[in-house]
């Protein structure tokens, strides 16, 4: 579905786990998205990657994990909030945690949602389908001019 | 799909016009989601209504439209978000509006999500399906406790 929008879609993937970020690259193949997606490890990467870009090269939607070396999710997550050049990019935290009180601290920093990945690649697969249609196709991502 | 949760979950829709509530509404049950879908019709009576609410009956998504009598959707957004119990609430503006001046306010005003109703029933539709799995099955709602 292409409810809204065409073109190529951008995605930052903030993923320190290789399996991981293989398994969410491949399910957006599987879903037929074709984002441009480019991955990071940590979060000390991600800030200076956000930074380099210029406003109209900057990212429809950042996936970006909670436990990251050097850097950790909620740190990246209250650089990109607290920067007025970014503090609109969609941010959607993905991760392994169900924990409540990463969920707190996650919508207290103004992550935009919060997905728990599961552990079944059939699942993961239902999750990203739906996660890619939605914030590619469907939410209206702020102009980036 | 019913990813990561069971139960009922509930929508606060605040809008104005009753034809598009009506439609919002008939969506849902074309999708099959059974939401407690609670309406209000204008923002006075959002305001209200939430602050009513005990913590373990907040809605899980508000539906918020922008054009809204008494006190206009914004304003609420930025009750919302501005109010300790009520900030991690998931706020989706759902509107015709595709300018991107109200995009921006909205935004900056810490929506979760903006979505533009298309005018075309079965791509509304389309939209509010997937808007209700993604928020309803996939996002993780804070907890309400």
């Amino acid at each position: 579905m292409n409810v809204t929008k065409a073109g190529r879609e951008r995605i930052l993937l903030v993923e320190d786990n290789d399996d991981h970020a293989e398994l969410v690259t491949r399910c957006f193949q599987d879903a037929g998205e074709k984002p441009d997606l480019q991955r990071v490890c940590d979060g000390e990467e991600a800030i200076a990657w956000l930074d380099a870009q210029s406003a109209s090269a900057l990212p429809n939607l950042v996936l970006l994990d909670l436990r990251l070396p050097k850097v950790d999710g909620i740190e990246v997550l209250a650089y990109i909030k607290g920067n007025p050049r970014l503090a609109s990019l969609p941010v959607v935290i993905l991760t392994t945690s169900d924990a409540d009180h990463d969920v707190a601290r996650a919508y207290g920093s103004h992550a935009n949602s919060y997905v728990v990945k599961p552990f079944d690649f059939a699942r993961l697969r239902a999750v990203v389908q739906t996660l890619g249609v939605y914030w590619l196709d469907v939410n209206r991502s702020p102009s980036q001019t």
